[in-house]
């Protein structure tokens, strides 16, 4: 009888934050065949041995997980006001990094971040980035399917709006929301945004208007060569997850649409039922997140992080800028650097 | 034998302009069981007869085409920058009339012949507002199937740009191309615009920029109660006639798509292709036109124009709203009559 | 001022039967650029006077209709039993024919006539075969868009049923309705069948099976290199008028859907709900009834007809030998002439 | 630092077979929060040890694993000629079973092994039954959204053919590939088959002939009650893998399309082309091959097998007639036992 162990040889990761977006990575790093997970690392003692225990691992504190050499990478996933304050320790501990996004609310604090997360090897988890569907979406447009991009349309619809708590502490729909479109609309259009202008509303729910925040946005971007970009957001659709992406170039469109539940529809007289849309981001975006935790594998075996702390720094620029489009009615520019 | 007269009783109807839309109002009047095409009248003597032939009509002068009092309608379908005069003497002459959009290229003038026109019976034929799906969408709207409108995105890419030389005469983008689209969202927004700011550039063909016009834009515009709209606009899709719209509400979502030429795909190793698009508008639309004259026998019978001289008026304020905004880099107040 | 009589030079046709189907043909013949209406005849004085009236042309007798000269052609619009006789009549009188299918419901009687048709230009209009969607697969095929066709499945689905007074005399199901996908088949197998199996029941309307007919039916057909073809049938759908083909090949497949009334569609909580088919052959077919009428223009001019009173005797057979099968509950044998 | 072991309190399963199935079922058990799998056992050691070091358990024999009282179940994933005699040994210890399809390739040797398997709790793998759109479909049977079923179609087409030796040990066509679609016209028909006819060639590849096998098939189902069913198979279809299901009822139609990869399509002049479809069984039915281990981690906690021995048995029944009605060209009736 052979009993090998199947924790040798392969790097082992710790996990700060056991909330939602925690838990599908420690699921996703528990099982996944290049990675093991050590430690799990939450102030909340429950959450954390609850998490501990169901993948068999050690809760833990942060100081301990950082001081043991076996940690090659740490995940950090905790809330985004502790993003930076964590990558800062993992940084300075010498470990990987896979950070939730966003980087931070404030382009300013993480500017200040930026000298010494330089060269940490850290990966920022935008998901759609690695999504099946998108991914074949940007091959298509490398691979010169509709000859040169002139314009994008995004599409990012939620179903429905968060409690107001949460809207409180997002850092506004620009930054919370958005902020994953300038990411998807910046990796498409593959040069710098030198323009946005943002009309936006509260149009869902006055308590999110009397929290100074709005629910529906419609953001447009220009790059320096003149290609276009327009985004459309909800905090509420009434139709389930809304996550479609447009991409019309000098020879023809290439789209993403929706991902149904199941392909199941019902013929009557009314017309044809389809099943309603993948919801919510969880199920969405369910294979991302497994393909992000083999890129944060590969970047433990010494790959580059295919989008980094700088993609955060940019995203949280453009969103400022729709911000300060909003407040005072007119485009924005920017210096557009890459 | 009972050899009765197929054209007793039917108000008969003068055409005004033999080019390619003349030709489809002639034959969608001639074959209407509810009117009868009597004159055609068309500056080419050799245009006019060969029309006449086609549908054993006579040709005849504008004169007295007007003077005879069987003619209970004109349809004007001249060249643009005729619309006006040949309206202005039909309604002169007490006929009902059926005016190809725009009404004109210029606001001033068209609104120099709001007065002569006032009492006019003229319907003016936007054909997007007689098509079949868009008519359905509407009907949605109507009935409530979304809630209340929030937000709408209308796509519309022409196939191919014309000849630049049709481009110089055009009026631009906005008067040309985009006039359709701001009439369409005025008929589904359903309250008055007063907020327009267009991103726009020359992508597709430099001519058309040395032409002093541009060929794709994205339109936002915002009603008073907050609703927001975006049109999209290119003169050169890749891949055929794209006429879509979405309307996103509180409780939902309604949207037009395509029309496909036939319902063929084949399935290879690649994937499913399936049939184009319908191309170009004389196709797209083939069952508005149709519509249209359908409403102008109904207007011939007394009932009031659905769409008229206010409503093109209304159009071409838009598109001008939209020429300042490309031109300043700003939005554009308007002051929202309805 | 031009004068033209728009009915010279275009040959003249007559209609016999101002039912239904003979009301789209009156349309189609009077509004063709290629041809004249000039007779409509029926026993029933008030629908021939009605029909007449409508399009501006004289009723009359068969017997008028065919002994004028100027007569080019006849449409034989009659009920079911009295074509072949108004074919014969027709073909006597030396004219061409446009026969609504099916060309009788005994293959016995439809022999004996053979010779009598043999010479005459007789177009048999099965529908189906001027359907813009089915030519577009049929040129598929014949371009070797799937390699070698192998295995072919015809849906083709009533909404609901007919009343069974007219079940009654409609020769049953198999004669009635497959009879259409019976001449599907051949014209898309491309070669003679040799065996036919039918599973059939009354599953839908008791009524039915006390008439002695069945309203639901899987016919499976067999050519002699082995080629597989499959017939659904049924009375009543439900869900609207279902015609749908897939064509199964060694390099893929090519399919045929069903045609939406609109291309609306509502997104809401529950799924998105598409507009409802194309209901019913007046409409889904109404383009076909047009090109069937653009096929007998040319027969006119000479062409010989893509589809004769062979293969009306052909789809019989097919007919009849269901039948057999679902009489005897075994597969039936065809000579498997072309 | 809590150190908690994860495999406590879970029941641990031995795999049999570490073929291409054997391993997805050892990813689904190794993961699976309600088990732990233990051991595997396969007769060639060097796929035993590599799936053994893959997950970090056991390689071992039989009798080991069957001896010990901690195994509460075992997977068997053998070549489908071991299926019985495993599931013997199995039951014989006292495990519970999940066996891949088929239960074997005899109804004779199967019902033999009844008496001895009567007792046991064997879960019988048939993977459709637990995609997550056929259970769609069912449910929507079952909830009355197509009122009463009366026909079903049931297309089910593999991208392309296995090599000749696996033809040669499959059982053929019947029992290799249309075993999956009987269980699934039992399990959706929900009542038993009186009759089968098989229409049935060679058309994909002649060697397939040559070892006395068919590769295309159409089958059709009559139940006691006269509903219908429709299996269209083929082993090579040239567009990837079919796997849909049509189900007409009194008062509409419920359907299940294909999945594909990815959403993305390209607008070309062409028209659209999408994504491919899911291609292979690996792909299209990862989430039924886990909803399956689940099942089984139910029926280890006590639940009955939703599919069991019996199930097998008369899938296989059906498979037997479909090659009797082939080779006589005849329909075979059934008993049409539950």
């Amino acid at each position: 009888m052979i009993m090998p162990s199947r924790q040798e040889a392969r790097p082992a990761v710790a996990l700060i934050g056991g909330g939602r977006i925690g838990r599908i990575h420690a699921g996703n790093a528990a099982s996944h065949p290049a990675m093991s997970l050590k430690y799990v690392i939450d102030p909340n003692a429950d959450t954390a041995a609850a998490l501990a225990l169901r993948y068999g691992v050690a809760a833990t504190s942060l100081e301990i997980a950082l001081a043991d050499a076996a940690i090659a990478g740490v995940i950090v996933a905790s809330p985004t006001d502790q993003h930076l304050t964590h990558c800062l320790q993992a940084a300075a501990a010498g470990k990987a990094i896979f950070c939730e996004k966003p980087i931070d609310l404030s382009v300013e604090r993480a500017r200040a971040a930026a000298g010494a997360l330089a060269k940490a090897r850290l990966f920022l988890g935008f998901n759609r980035r690695f999504d099946p569907s998108f991914r074949a979406l940007r091959r298509k447009l490398q691979a010169g399917a509709i000859g040169n991009l002139e314009t994008l349309h995004i599409i990012s619809h939620d179903p429905a709006p968060p409690p107001v708590s949460y809207i409180k502490v997002s850092g506004g729909l620009f930054k919370d929301m958005t902020i994953h479109d300038f990411d998807v609309a910046r990796w498409l259009l593959a040069e710098p945004v030198v323009e946005v202008y943002a009309m936006a509303a509260c149009l869902v729910d006055p308590a999110i208007g009397a929290a100074d925040d709005i629910d529906t946005a419609k953001v447009l971007l220009r790059t320096a060569s003149g290609r276009m970009a327009v985004i459309s957001n909800t905090r509420r659709s009434g139709y389930g997850y809304d996550q479609r992406i447009e991409a019309f170039g000098s020879g023809g469109a290439v789209r993403v649409d929706n991902v149904t539940a199941t392909t199941v529809a019902v013929w009557g007289e009314e017309g044809a039922t389809r099943a309603p849309f993948q919801n919510f981001f969880l199920e969405r975006y369910a294979e991302a997140y497994r393909a992000e935790m083999d890129h944060f594998a590969a970047v433990l075996r010494g790959e580059e992080p295919s989008v980094g702390f700088a993609d955060g720094v940019r995203a949280l620029e453009l969103a400022e800028a729709a911000g300060r489009s909003h407040a005072t009615g007119r485009p924005v520019a920017l210096s557009g650097g890459p």
